[in-house]
């Protein structure tokens, strides 16, 4: 159809005309967008002759140079000081296939490399000066707070690079390296700022696992607890009786257990049918609303896998009150939380506001209002299985926060 | 499988155990996000008497009280100072549907909007401040750069709350507004910092249009030319008819081009197979590297109408001398974007470096880093569809600049 000589009509596939008294005519949008990536169990990634990061990096079949920069959690480059040279070893040694785009630059590792966009500005002005582009890599080498801190700023430089994360401790490799989201701390809030950027790979070495202080070795088994309890009654029964061995550092149960947890999550969000949480599904977060509150009331003194460990027991104790779980499962829970070396007990739990409430409380709220829409949280119903309440008794969790005191020997 | 007594085993589900030299085991994710709107054309958006902006943030029938914060481009607002109370009227005449979080604030309109981070901090620390949720709206009125900057706010707080875009320019309507991409230009490039992030829903109210400045009026055109010239000959007849008629202010002329330009852009979106990018589609980009180029180096004194025209007509007369279209269409679109009081040249194409050669050249590797991989620009072969090429002439580009230069009355 041409436009006749009067006056423009509707062109071909237009929309039809509107109607006099028709509001407004439509058009609906739909697309839909295909991510995948995959997750490496590995050791030795960086020795030489270990040709998956090479692989990886060439996993489309482009057949170029592959330009990357790579950043190395600073907790990470002290306890392996050859590190930084093993790397820059690696990509000399395939000059055909791979490039630093500038040498691997240490970034200091904790929650302060997430505390604001002033510490990623340089990662960012990095990538533009030295003219990265879209399918450039920048490769993160660290714990959970780099990795999101790093995610971030590669999400966001030209609409987003390739990012690459290589998970270093038992959380960041069992739970929050290998999901599809990363996030700063800003305006006094966890991830208040952030995006749902799906990596281009995960590389997870059990070899760095060896060098973690106790804490972050044991840190990511609070997340292990937290899945299984909600999810995967199995594994639960493997972590109650692997407590003490996972404490010990036996490293056979702690990667059976990183491994078991990872695939968990990844499970999770590609069978929950809103991996990016427009609203229809739940992350998985049990124990979290109270941890995420404990970690800001103790201004990071208790690490987030303690803090979520306070969470899952404070959780536990609850559903327990509830009815959901009997109290043999929330004996051995607790029990098996205390073996590994997680508390289950923090005195931040008791603190009141001025009014006399618990403080904690005001995590339920910050957990609505960070996922939009009603409150819901999740709970095991029976153990190993989820229920979805949309409303927590004050009452019951202050009975559970005085029923995990009693249990703790004061300090 | 339960773990057996002397020690850890895999457990139910997990990556099989590893053989001794197998480098790693790996999990494949997959996962897919579908993204749906509306993109509705309508006039009176804020009357109170239309039901639309009501009936869309109530679309997924949730039934509770919406609430938004509403920004209005400088420019909109000065030209329609009834505006910000229209839309207060309209919010509050539906207290039971929905909440202005914040009285309607404007913002300064044009490449200013988009240019640095620090500009939109307000608005994110705002939506923090008055706790809104993710499943609360951020509504943006106005032109491209508003659009632009307020997306990108609104996509990484609490990683992406709803964001309603309400185009009021003929660029932002057909163009810009309609896609899933936002911007800021930073660190001295054109959208440096981005995200995908497709809206909850666009509204195009023609009757913004009316009072627009000339320059705006006809920006947007050039976009209408762009992906007629490479997708659709009988558009590009349109465009050539009723040139005059767009430039004196038809307005049925120019909602019949903004609505086909529109769905045109959905369609290339919806049915290009890469809506994010990641490698293997095109976005329309006719005209535009040189596009970019001139209107960084004219530091914005050309529109981006303008600088996108220019581009068209350099790549229209290159396309003419690598033999891809005939003569007739390169005179027929040509003076059609005359007939518009579109510009066809513009003295900085002719800007030379200190060694002699075209400045503009630099806009082919600027286009190139900002998508990545191999350089890959859109010609149209013959009128109407394209074929991609993946290198330029750089003499062939020199001599359709002389041609471009000779045709254009010096000023």
């Amino acid at each position: 159809m041409k436009p006749n000589d009067t006056q423009p009509t509707a062109l071909p596939d237009a929309a039809p005309p509107r109607a006099a008294d028709a509001p407004s005519d439509v058009f609906h949008q739909r697309i839909a967008v295909g991510f995948d990536y995959p997750v490496h169990f590995t050791r030795g990634l960086f020795r030489v002759d270990n040709p998956l990061l090479a692989d990886v990096l060439d996993r489309r079949r482009e057949g170029r140079r592959h330009r990357a920069l790579v950043y190395v959690d600073s907790g990470l480059a002290g306890a392996n000081p050859d590190l930084l040279g093993q790397i820059k070893e690696y990509f000399h040694a395939r000059p055909d296939a791979l490039e630093l785009a500038a040498p691997p630059t240490i970034i200091p590792g904790g929650p302060p490399a997430k505390q604001g966009y002033e510490l990623i500005r340089d990662v960012m002005w990095t990538i533009g000066n030295l003219h990265l582009d879209r399918q450039s890599y920048v490769l993160a080498v660290g714990g959970a707070s780099v990795l999101d801190a790093l995610g971030f700023a590669a999400s966001i430089v030209h609409r987003g690079l390739r990012f690459v994360r290589v998970p270093t401790t038992t959380l960041a490799q069992n739970d929050a390296g290998v999901g599809v989201k990363n996030g700063l701390d800003e305006h006094g809030a966890k991830n208040y700022l952030g995006t749902f950027a799906p990596p281009f790979a995960v590389l997870n070495d059990f070899d760095f696992l060896r060098s973690l202080p106790q804490e972050h070795w044991i840190g990511g088994i609070a997340e292990a607890f937290k899945v299984a309890i909600i999810r995967d009654a199995d594994f639960l029964d493997f972590l109650c009786r692997y407590a003490p061995a996972l404490r010990n550092r036996d490293e056979s149960a702690i990667e059976s257990a990183v491994r078991r947890c990872a695939i968990l999550h990844l499970e999770h969000i590609r069978d929950g049918g809103d991996p990016f949480e427009f609203g229809s599904a739940r992350p998985l977060d049990f124990g979290h609303w109270a941890g995420h509150r404990l970690e800001i009331l103790s201004q990071h003194a208790l690490s987030h896998g303690q803090a979520v460990s306070v969470g899952i027991a404070l959780d536990t104790e609850y559903a327990f009150r509830r009815g959901l779980i009997p109290e043999t499962d929330r004996d051995r829970i607790l029990d098996a939380l205390d073996a590994c070396g997680l508390p289950t007990y923090d005195p931040l739990l008791d603190l009141r506001t001025r009014e006399g409430t618990l403080e904690i409380l005001q995590g339920l709220e910050d957990f609505r209002e960070h996922l939009g829409g009603v409150l819901t949280v999740t709970l095991p119903h029976p153990v190993g299985q989820r229920v979805e309440v949309h409303t927590m008794n004050p009452d019951l969790i202050a009975a559970a926060v005085a029923a995990l005191k009693r249990r703790t020997p004061a300090r």
